[in-house]
């Protein structure tokens, strides 16, 4: 199971690069925003979101080509709002993944274009798709525009922001990162399955699923800022004790984070049974995302 | 003509602050990220773009609900760019339109998100709109996307800022204009016209005469930078020559600068009357742009 797992990920995450730049790579666009744009979408990470997308389709389709768009344009979303968090006024990052942040090689101006260029850009993609019906190109651009926007990604960026400056509860916590983080996980499971052909009550079971999915991504970053190895999480064990962000940890101690987790665990995996995909990629992403360890 | 312009101008600016507002405060969002999308979104201006895009639709068509999501949808974009522009890392301004700027009025990180959210939601604002057919939502999707993004608007900003650094010449400048603020001036006229049921031919002309309409309002800009009332332009004259911007009259003269917005401004009313819209309200605007006084 989880050889296959490793294989799937693997695999697709080879497609998704080898997509992500040839999109790129053709844009007739200024030298400068096109190296930066590249930079950030090249710097890697584990592209979780769009294989959690590819998966979550994979369940109820085989035909890997239609969703391929859309796993892009949800990566080029990340990438830009990585870019927009590190700025100074935001995170004040120097390193992501061990190399320099977009503002750090190019400069703050041409970072903020870049985050907005790749921003707009994943609009353009997804409905400029030619797999896509015009009904599937309208159904993807409204779910992750509002997964990003506003109401998604960007509240919780927000109140992440304001969460620094007081004691956030453990609901406030969850509030978020199910907008931060969540929102485009849930992108990722709803618009695989909607492409995939699910019908409408199986993507309501699976909403569920991305809801604690995302939390136990949540959980686990904070559990490996304390029992990590810093070599493999890429930053110093406890960097979140030294500032005054909340995290599960500091609000239920180490083991009860884990046992929260594992709560979350046995939610997401009745959620994905309901959905009748207990036999689909997402099981053992919902494993591999527990025991992650980076 | 003018009065009748005038008085459609009022009209439709009307009609869009109304829905621009009514949009945004129906958002259920966190409180300092509504506060900051609103205010930029009501400091106001001219509203040219959408009353452009509204010109433009009703050329062909009467039926201008039909056009408003999309005409709030160019505003929002318009006011995200302004937005991104004025931040200290760009152009560093403190006022705009008398008022402090989105950063001096909140910070930072709440400016590039307020930036972010407005440029998101208008795609939502597109693609939830019930008047439109899912042609018309991924059409108007695809050209805002590529008028506002990284071969459109996005790549102006960047080109801007490098020649900022040397001296542009005259088919520099306008490659500049062209994309920074030709673009959506582009957009708003093709979308009216694709909305408002025009044939493809007029269209193409319409495009043309959107060229030149870009044009012409920027060499206006540069013209009053010189001849301007400062209390009506609303900043000092003379301030694109204190700094190293390229500007027509500092490449052409200021009567040279008047001789190319009159050759602009024939084009442009030819390529009007191709389109079958010499009695269209777009005519006259092409006068309002030529000698508007701020």
């Amino acid at each position: 199971m989880q050889q296959e797992l490793n294989e799937f990920i693997s695999n697709n995450r080879e497609l998704i690069e080898r997509e992500l730049k040839r999109h790129l790579v053709q844009l007739d666009i200024p030298a400068r925003l096109k190296d930066s744009m590249i930079y950030s979408a090249e710097a890697g990470g584990k592209r979780l979101r769009p294989v959690i997308l590819m998966a979550s389709f994979n369940t109820y389709n085989n035909d890997m080509n239609r969703v391929l768009a859309s796993a892009v344009a949800l990566e080029l979303i990340h990438t830009y709002s990585l870019i927009h968090d590190d700025l100074p006024a935001m995170d004040d990052d120097d390193l992501r993944r061990g190399l320099p942040t977009n503002h750090k090689k190019f400069d703050e101006a041409t970072a903020i274009l870049a985050g907005d260029a790749l921003l707009t850009y994943s609009f353009e993609l997804v409905t400029n798709d030619p797999l896509l019906t015009d009904r599937q190109k309208v159904q993807i651009t409204q779910l992750l525009s509002e997964a990003s926007g506003p109401q998604g990604m960007v509240a919780g960026q927000i109140l992440d922001m304001e969460a620094e400056e007081k004691d956030a509860t453990l609901k406030e916590l969850e509030t978020i990162h199910t907008l931060k983080t969540g929102e485009l996980f849930r992108f990722a499971i709803r618009a695989g399955a909607y492409l995939g052909g699910a019908k409408d009550d199986q993507i309501r079971h699976l909403d569920q699923f991305a809801h604690f999915l995302g939390l136990i991504f949540q959980v686990q970053d904070d559990i490996l800022d304390v029992t990590g190895d810093p070599d493999i999480i890429g930053k110093p064990v406890g960097s979140d004790e030294g500032n005054e962000k909340t995290t599960y940890v500091k609000l239920l101690g180490l083991n009860g984070a884990i046992e929260k987790k594992n709560e979350y665990v046995s939610k997401a995996k009745a959620a994905l049974r309901e959905a009748s995909a207990e036999d689909s990629h997402l099981m053992s992403l919902t494993d591999y995302f527990s025991t992650r360890e980076h």
